[in-house]
């Protein structure tokens, strides 16, 4: 079984090491050479939109993402020729947030209130209807708290518009949430739905740092309610493989803020914090095979290295730690690994995540 | 870091594929184009004894081994080059029956009954010295039960010595062995020592089809007597690596009986079901990295495939169930995968076997 996968960075890496035992083999497009799953798998170095390039990974018995901002075209080219899974469908709704929201509105799921915005007479009334503060985001493209400003009053709107370019956005209601969490979701091409247990994520800079699995204090009925609106947009979007809804708790709920049609990066705990993790139940989802259990294997945490890696041996020297890494080269605010901590219980957890977030800050020091 | 590694078979690919995340790249050395760690790792093809592989090879940090029958010279050549872990000499001990019997005797670990047979007229000699009934067996190279011959009365000794080539042997008496068990303990180049609990092994024609891990009914004082049997052995040659101890129970205690030098069939349950993997502990040790915990999650099982692999969608639909191809062509009484079915208690365990084997047994008849 060969599966044909855009993008080749660390999420493309994770899936090709969860693919050897499995029998199934990956081949990565994407135009870096020397990417992170390029160094462990065939890569073919093009870009998104080369006909040749998806000529060759059009010989895959499936093509699938690890990034989603590759051109829908490539997707939609692709889709004429062999499986894709997710459908490009559901790749557009996740690069423009929009669609996005559109579609959470559709399907009576709750989000921030928001309005598109395609001019500057259409941002002065968005900011009427919409109320401050607010945040005004480009459409497409954003990630990592890129692309984004918050607009505390009405004279912040324009200027914020044209620092990101004047691009078509969506005006969102500023949320006071008590903390984002996410919900990683898989349904395979039979239908079935398999979730993993709410995961709390802790953000500095726009960037994950730190999540922690099972969510302390998610209730069962939050589990539920996150499951409900999970399983409306896999449904509706007839999707195949792991998809990661991003979600603001609020005293009045759950909110859906953002749809990633992939793994994620909150799940890269699942490794060895799940009884099967999300990037091989994402290859057996879209491989047609039978999905693994969702279970997890006591309390996680992940820590994201951004920019630097610490002293590799003091952290395998922390009992219960596993150290990632992802073979980039380093460079301010970039991911170049993480470190998975895994406990029998919360406080265990959380003393292992104070002993290497220790080791980190040293590190950032030295 | 850059570990060189003699062999490429299926230890090696395990030993890859644990080997990325932690920044660990491996090479390998083995004349069989298309190995199975060949398939996801840079592979030089040639002979063992080739100069300029060796050459190559000797570019790495460290070399380490995960097949045993490499000649000795091979490695005493890259030991003047580059630290080789194990030592040459645990390499050399562990190809000779003869040398590891007279080894363990050495250090005072119980052995069966042995003597060295390089003629006829020693052969006699043995068979009046250990008695019948008894095991003849070459000095080298032999495995999966492959190599060996059992004597019930004196006048099988002649023929069965000319059956196996008329090379030098060891005559063992044979062992009335309650059960087969086996210790993995890894040794970190600071010489501290972590164990995996004792597992228990089921052979058919030769062959490990099944191992039990933790062992049902392994006491404390078992897992006691087994590791002060490994402790003797790992400091005596100065060990680097995880080392694999082939244990028989018997009502008089356990006796030794085969010292394999690196990563084992028997600890590929690890990968799941231990809080590090064999592999992963084997790298760690060899590039002078601490070890991880040798701790087990569950009660796991593995079991072997050997000339077949049955319906793939079949086996990962059972819950637990974690499959592990090794990208080998189908043969008769080859080892093409394995399965490890963890459960948290010996109950789950076993229901999960049982499962499991009626899979296979459908899949032998289709």
């Amino acid at each position: 079984m060969l599966i044909g996968v855009l993008g080749a960075g660390q999420l493309g890496r994770m899936l090709a090491l969860a693919g050897y035992p499995l029998g199934v083999r990956c081949i990565f497009l994407d135009p870096h050479a020397g990417a992170p799953a390029g160094q462990l798998a065939e890569q073919i170095v093009a870009p998104y939109e080369d006909a040749s390039a998806l000529e060759q990974l059009a010989r895959a018995d499936v093509v699938t993402y690890e990034f989603e901002s590759v051109p829908e075209a490539a997707a939609r080219q692709l889709a004429g020729r062999v499986p894709v899974r997710p459908s490009p469908e559901a790749l557009s709704v996740a690069q423009d947030r929009l669609h996005e929201k559109t579609l959470c509105q559709t399907l009576g799921i709750p989000t921030a209130a928001f309005r598109g915005v395609s001019d500057e007479r259409e941002l002065e009334a968005a900011v009427t209807a919409i109320g401050l503060p607010a945040v005004l985001k480009t459409r497409r493209l954003g990630y990592d708290g890129k692309g984004q400003r918050i607009l505390h009053q009405a004279a912040d709107a324009v200027p914020a518009w044209r620092a990101l370019g004047s691009v078509p956005a969506i005006l969102e209601r500023f949320v006071e949430f008590a903390r984002e969490l996410s919900l990683l979701a898989v349904r395979g091409t039979d239908g079935r739905i398999g979730y993993y247990p709410l995961i709390e994520n802790q953000h500095k800079d726009g960037i994950l740092r730190l999540s922690l699995a099972p969510a302390p204090r998610a209730t069962a009925a939050l589990q539920a309610e996150a499951e409900a609106m999970g399983k409306k947009l896999l449904d509706r979007l007839d999707y195949t493989g792991v998809l990661a809804l991003e979600l603001f708790e609020t005293p009045a709920g759950l909110l859906a803020n953002e749809i990633a049609p992939r793994v994620h990066n909150s799940g890269h705990f699942t490794i060895e914090g799940a009884v099967t993790s999300q990037f091989e139940n994402h290859l057996r989802a879209v491989a047609g095979l039978p999905l693994g259990s969702t279970a997890l294997i006591g309390h996680s945490a992940m820590i994201n290295l951004v920019g630097d890696v610490p002293e590799r041996a003091a952290v395998l020297a922390v009992e219960g730690a596993h150290l990632h890494l992802y073979g980039k080269p380093a460079r301010a605010g970039r991911k170049l690994g993480h470190i998975t901590f895994c406990g029998s219980d919360a406080v265990t957890r959380d003393a292992g995540v104070a002993k290497l977030e220790a080791i980190l800050a040293a590190s950032a020091r030295g």
